[in-house]
Order: structure tokens, then sequence, then C-alpha cells
């Protein structure tokens, strides 16, 4: 289990929607209402666009709640785009190279959820990431290695073709073993221009998945809230699990699809179909003894 | 030991001067010349002005020269002054509420050197600290000590008379008790709108201090370098060592002084010269028994 | 919001205890059941009487349930008398000088609760700290400055009397300040010979303390329990909350009360009376203007 | 550059010979003299044999020098064989899982050096190791790659022959692909009954390796050096770099070569011969798309 959140709008000092909302996601790092489990103190992360080339990343294995760091950061940067994650590990070591958003170029991943039976695959999916792309995997997670394959099946040119050609392939090397059920989660990415979720899962009902809803109805649902009166009409939320339990606030992302957040908030949804990779996919090979 | 650097000038990519330059402090880190120590590899702290309420504080436990994070920070914020700071520790441990800069309101404040004979004189140190300050001491360093006792002394008003008490106090608290040699060092502190730089030993060759040169003598002298003719007019640089060996780019601060840089690369120079608290002093006291 | 456990008895591996056991001090770090906060997760430290001088420490601030380390060290290191504990900081930095147990020669202490008001109080009890102690002040709790306090108190000849006049002392600074309620929590300390706990507070209820039971009610009582089984008449465990749910396993220890554990299981019982300090008490006192 | 010991013989207190000891390995990672950098501040492991099941291992990424649970470790758990590490990272995160020892079962492994453009054969050395070690993989060094290979080729039951076909089947693959001088350092390894270590480079000079003179000459050699004094007959140093500098103290491991240290401070040598590995080796294979 994991949380995550996204914002993409008018730039905002981060800390006002990691700290200054009612159950931020720092708050989910302790109390999480809707995930499998409550605590998610096995390290974070934030990625955001702004300054500099590219997006900039913090991660760090202390618990969201008590790092000093993330406080500072977010109190004082701006972003008009960023993701911050908390992490539940689920076996794989709590260190930096397994904290998400994962990075390439200017393109930022994070996931929420898990890949069933990992590590009866995980030699498999690794052997499909493209080779050049092989020194930049530095850590030991499922989501790292799913962001290299989306990578491998072009999330460059098209993000969500390449998420469904990636669960294909990830479900097609399952039932290749006679295993099911091993895609759970959301996913979210971005280049810096648009912003892209996922909902899916293999089997059984996906992680949650929410958007704020259009500006003007939040605004006519609650006149006198402050807060939501700074929200613009180019202003859009992504998030795992509502951070603030207003009624109308939020739209459930229905299950087996996605979005595509563009600049002005305008939001896009389609079905997420999985299928098979475009192009070719290596086979594990065993060849003969060298020496034979 | 320890070595900072500050920059006070047109805003730039904090990287620029702490990793794109040569020799500097993050390679101090690892290869300090000037030091007592080769390596300041016990924590490290950043704080800068800019976006947000007041500076921004980034410390770690961890080395700077493997801190992935500050390489992101360093490459996505852009500040118009800042601090750096790496740290060898004497003694005291390696946490993060002993690495510089330490803050209070709009203050920063960074110290290379030691106080001598420390733990002879840090309960009398401590309890010169303005009672409702007493809270905001967290670590276990003399640095600490100095910047609230300093506080304590006005330096919101008055940066270097305010120091200079500090001095005066903690030399004559020594003396109290057969003590000498005990100020060491260098002192930098910045409300945002200046920055004082203070070098200045009780006894013996001060640790060294350095600003850089009027910006049209350093184009003079090396009119074919580009990164210095990236140099304004309002730029300053002041460093415990300097960031680049090129002769005439550096002026060192004399023992016994302080400077003053103004917003435009203005630096004007002053005698530092320690003296009695212009306040009350506390006396430490021993009452008879409560229960006598 | 804390939880600790203390071993007494046979030397097992600490993972018997830590890890191996239902509802262990690990598994209360993400889901205590009696705390004010569920979630224990910032920093932990095992103190362990065994190989070489004094008793060995380990303490870090991760989250207990995500360290390595731990389970290494629990996993290759026997002890015939060790304590865990688990922090919830409140307020105080996650740093591994804020981290249980606290040690002083051959002395180990825990806590489990907090000073209330404390930094209305904190300079007045740090005065109060032998001088010659001040130097080993290096974090920043209110549990360190009780440890510290109790040793100028005598905690060394007499750990409950001692531990008595610190709280009498504590409580009659609170009322000079017209502050009521300062004290809260339960105590554990060591010297590798006996173990002695406290449970108190000043108002309302104390914390949570548990006893194990005499082993022969707990072999009458469960019979068939193999891991009960191998407890021995010499073998007794103080926890902050039970670490397995079996009705008749646990005795509570009153409120105001401590209790003695001696080699061979032996405890004893007596009330927990705070009194005034039966030596000379600083009294914080300004003097005049040292130039005026 | 990094720095390892081993020590084999009577139990000793672990901090004998890593902190009392002339120029021991926490010194060593802050003044390597031999080394092609000073510094190994990149983190740390110490494995040992003793209490509980098979090898007890602590890493952190701190470094040595000031990482108080490693002081705490060393101060309190006896060994009569353990490993030490220190490590100047290049490239590769520090991150407790690249940290040595690596540990498989009863085994623990270190390694001094590197493997030439790594990440050319990265790919082809991890799609050799045994598909049921995979998951066992964590981290991002060569080191852990190495030690996989060497598991997958026998390592459990000949570790010098498993060394020389995994060395012979990492400078084949670089041959394939136009590379050479691929293979740089010093490797130790143990099972608790015995320890073997190599010395080897495919070009050039190999990474400095001593092993501790017979003990009849030391005493002969040092009568009155009381520390030297307590070194029994049965007691072997495995060393980097010496640890003291006495001359005679150390005889120098010859390059090309490997020892094997058996209980009662036996030591035999015999030459390291890379060779293909006696197994079949998988090829990397690209097959047609899946969907042509």
């Amino acid at each position: 289990m994991c949380r995550w959140m996204a914002w993409f709008g008018q730039p905002v000092l981060i800390e006002e929607l990691v700290f200054k909302t009612q159950h931020g996601i720092v708050d989910q790092s302790l109390h999480a209402k809707m995930g499998a489990e409550t605590t998610n103190g096995d390290g974070f992360g934030l990625g955001w666009y702004g300054g500099g080339e590219g997006p900039g990343v913090y991660r760090s294995v202390a618990p969201a709640w008590s790092d000093e760091n993330l406080r500072e950061i977010a109190a004082h940067v701006e972003s008009p785009l960023f993701f911050t994650h908390i992490r539940a590990a689920i076996g794989s070591p709590v260190q930096q190279t397994n904290c998400h958003p994962f990075r390439h170029g200017r393109w930022l991943f994070v996931h929420n959820g898990y890949l069933g039976e990992y590590q009866e695959v995980r030699r498999d999916l690794m052997l499909q990431i493209d080779p050049n792309r092989f020194p930049y995997v530095h850590g030991s997670t499922d989501t790292e290695v799913i962001f290299h394959l989306a990578l491998t099946f072009g999330l460059e040119e098209d993000p969500i073709g390449a998420l469904e050609q990636t669960v294909g392939f990830i479900e097609e090397t399952g039932r290749r073993k006679g295993l099911s059920g091993l895609v759970q989660g959301t996913f979210g990415t971005s280049d810096g221009e648009k912003l892209w979720a996922v909902r899916y899962a293999s089997e059984g009902p996906a992680r949650t998945l929410f958007a704020s809803a259009d500006v003007d109805s939040i605004h006519e649902l609650y006149p006198q809230n402050e807060r939501l009166a700074r929200l613009g009409v180019d202003d859009r939320l992504i998030v795992s699990e509502p951070v603030a339990d207003l009624p109308g606030l939020w739209q459930e992302i229905p299950e087996g699809s996605a979005v595509t957040v563009r600049r002005g908030g305008v939001m896009d949804h389609r079905p997420f179909v999985p299928r098979q990779p475009d192009r070719a996919v290596r086979q594990p090979a065993m060849a003969p003894a060298v020496d034979a």
C-alpha cells in the first residue's frame, strides 16, 4: 500500500497541499483511511516541476510525518505541477532508490499497488527492459521495473498506450507461468506538460483514485470555504485518497480507465485496455553450455 | 573543522556555486586544503532565501558528496542569498540538529571553528541564554549556543555588536574559570537583507576567511573566463576557503575584523572587538537546600 | 506515546521477544493498542547486558518495523537482561540522541509518557542537573533530563528513591510556576543486577504497565503452549502493553507504585511517593548586571 | 576503492581490531594510505559469526568513523570470525543494500575493487545468475552480482573454483564486447568454518592484500609488544591494508593467487586462474516479436 497525490494548476507552495490541507498526504502517512495498511511510513518522495532543468526529486527513507527537510522544501518551493508519494514497503528494502517518484529525463512516475508474485516474474520483466535503459535501474521495486518497461514500450510518445502494453506484457508473462492477478494499482506520470493517471487491477477491485471536481461545482457547493475559494479553473488534483472529506469535492476515477489532464484543468477520460506490446519482445532463453 | 560559503547577488541555481565551481564546497567536503581536517563528512546544511516565508533550511547527516537530495535541491532552487556549510564534528553527535545553518525567524547563522574547553563552560553559557529562547536549543553544538547568546545580546538589531558581546562574554566566562583561548572561528549571519561575516580567534591564528574581489578587477584579470564573466557588480561570495584557485579573485578578510555586505555587492570592513555585554548577565548561583 | 519492554531471566536471543512473540514491541510500533497513538515510528532503541563492558545500546531513527539492523542484532545477540523502546515523538526531533534507552555507566533508563508543559520547565530542570553531568546531555528530550536529574538525586544508590525525588522536584518546579499535571509515565531502569519499574501520573490515569505473572500460574493456565513452556522460574517481563493476549499472563502494576525485580524472577512491590529532594537544590537566580 | 579486513582465530571483542588497533579499518575510512581514494566514507558493514543462526550482518550508510552503533556493537559482541568493510562508492548509490558484506545462508562475501565498464556488462552478468537466486539481488553494485554469479557457479562447494569461473565468465563477457581489464580487486568469503581470500586483476597491478605473519615470527620480532603477545597460534588477519605499521607483521598475498585459512591459523596458498564456467551458460537472446 502506498498513497500519492498530484497537483497540476496554478503555482502553489507545496506545503499548501501536503501539510496545510485536511487529511493531506502527510497525515495519510500516519492514518490512511482507504488503504490495506493505515501506516505509510517507509519513505516518501516529492517530484516537482519548476526551477532548473527538468523535474526535481526529493526522496527520503524517513517517514513523511517526521522529516524536517520535507517541511522546509514544501514551505519554500512553489510548483505548478508536482507529485508526492508515501510508501508502505511490501518486501523490498526501505531505501531512497525504492522511493517514488521515479524519473527519466522530464518524466516522473508514481505507483500505488503492487505486482503479484513479483519474485516469480521479476527476472523476465527485467529482461524485457531496453538494454540501454538497464544501467538506470538502481533499486529493487516492482514499480521501477514497470516504469522502465513503460519507457521501453514508448511512454514518452504515448503514455497510456505504453502502460497498456506494459500491463499486457506483465499479465502475459504471468499467464505463461500459470499466474494471474498480477497487476494492481494506480499509476501517475507526467512530462511537465500533461499529467496522466491510470486505475486498473488484473483481478478484483482496483486501488482507489480520485480527481478533484470542476472548480465551478466546488465553489457552488462550498461558497464560504476560503481555502477552496483559492482553487482556480486551471487547478486539478489527482489523489489516491481524498485529502479533504467534503462531499462533491471528489470524483472517483472508474476502474479500468485513464485520465489525461491538460494545462487549464481540462481532464479527458478513456478506457484502459491492456494489450500485447507493439514491439518485439525478448524471450528468456537458455543456450547450450559455452564449453559444451 | 568545518567549511562554509555564502552567496549574495543575482539569483542563481544553487548548484552553480556548490557543485559546478572548481573546488566548490562539496569538493571541499572530501578534500579541504586549508583546514585542520581534510574531510568534512559529518553532515552539511544549506540555508537559502527565496520562495515562501523566511529562509529555507536543508540539513542532512549524510556527507555532502553523496547526498542525492542536495544535488536535486541545488539543481532546482534559485536563490539570491544562501549559505552552505559542511561539518567535521569535534565531539558532538552527527545529527541534523547539530548541522548549520541555524535559524531564528529570518536569520541564519553559520560557524567554522570551535569553543575551546566547551564542556567546561557549556552550562554557564546556556544559563545566559534568554530563558524564552531556551526551548529552541535542539542540538548539542557550541555553535547553536553561540547563536542563541548572540540573539540574547541583540543580534537582530546589531549583528556585529551582538557577536562582539557574545565573544566577550564567552572569553570572560573562561577567564573566571582560568581558561583562555576559548573562541576560534569565523561566523556568518544574514537576515535576507544584508550579510555579515566575522573572523576572530581569542588566541593564535584565526580560521581563514575570504571575500570575492570587486567584479571589475576580476573581469580585468580574467577577461576570457566565461563563468567569471557572468559575475555581476552585485555579486559577492564569502568563503572559508577559496572555491577557485585564481590569483586576485579572493581577498583575505583580516583577523579580528568583520564585514557587512549590502545589496549591490557593497562590502564594508570594520574591526571586531569583543566586549562586555550591554545587558544584565545572569550569574550561576547555588542556593541553600530547599528543605534545609 | 511510546512503548517499552524489559526482559530479565535466562539468556535469550533478543528476537525471541522482540520479533517472534505475538504482538511484540516491533508489532506495537505499527499497531499499538493501548497508547494515545497507534504508531510508534519515530525511532527505537535496544539496550542489552551481555558481552563487553557494561550494557550495549543500539538506537536508530528508523521505525523499528523496517530496520534491518535491528533484525540482525536481535537474531544474533543473546542477553539475560535487556530493554527495547519504540518512540512516538511529541515535539522533540527524531534523532539518535533522543532515543531510549539512555545510559550512564552500567545504567540504562527508559520512559513512556511525557513531562507536561516541558518547555516551561526545561531550563529550571536542566539547571538542577549536577554540573558535572551537564556534558552528557546530548539530546533534547524530557526523558534525558529526567534521567540526569535522577542520577543527580542518587539513582545509583537508590533508584526508586531517586525517582521519587526527581518526580517531586519536577512537580514542585511546576507548582512554583502555577503548573500542574507535569509527570506522566512509566520508567524502567537497571544496573544489570536488578531491574526497577515505576508507574505514576501527577494527574489522571497513568500510562499502562504490566509484569508477567509467576511462571507456575502461567504453565498451569497454558499447559500446551510450547513457547510459554520455555519460560522458567527466573524469567520476568515488564511491558508497557501486553505482548501476547493471553488472560492471566499479565498482572497490571498499580498506579503510583514501583517494582523491583531481582535475579531469580523475584518481584517486590512498593508504593511510589514523590517527595522533596534530600540534597541541596539550586535556585535559578538573576544577578545584577556584570558591568552595572 | 574500498577496504576490508577479516579476523579468524580466538573470539575477540570486535572493537579490539576495528577501533583499538593502530590504523584500524575505521581509521582507514578517513585516511587510507594505499587506496586510490583516501576517504572511504560511503557506508560500511560488519559480518560476524557467533550467536544465533548463521552470520549476523550490520550495515550502514553512515561513515564508519561517526557511527555510534558500530562502536556499540563492536564493544559488546565477540566473534572468532568476522569481516568489516568500508566503502568508497564509485557510481552506485550509497544505500544499505550496496554495503558489504553480502550474505547467503552461512556465507559472507566482501570485495575491494570494481568491475570495469560495469554498465556495459551488467545486464549480461545478471542474466547469468541462477534465476532462483534473482530475487535475492537487492542492490545495484557490481559486487552483489559477482557474489550471485559465484553462488551460481558453485561457491558453496568450491569457493576459489567458483570465483575462478566467475572471473573467467566476466572476462569472456567483456571480450565478446571488445572490452578488457574488467576485473580488479580482492575478494574475501567464508562459511564460518574456513576463510578464503583472492587477489587478482585482469590488467595492471591488483589491489593490495595482506595476511598476518605466523604468530611465532611476530612474537620473535616484537617480544615486548603487549597487544601482539595476545595473538595466538590460531589467529589470522587478512587485510586490504596493514592495520599496524610494523615490519615483518604482514606478508603480501601475491597477485593472481588465493589463500585458504583453516581453523588453527593454517593458511594455504594457491594460484588463482580464471577459467570458463563448468556449467551451461545462458546466452542473451532476442526472440521474434510475440505478436509477429
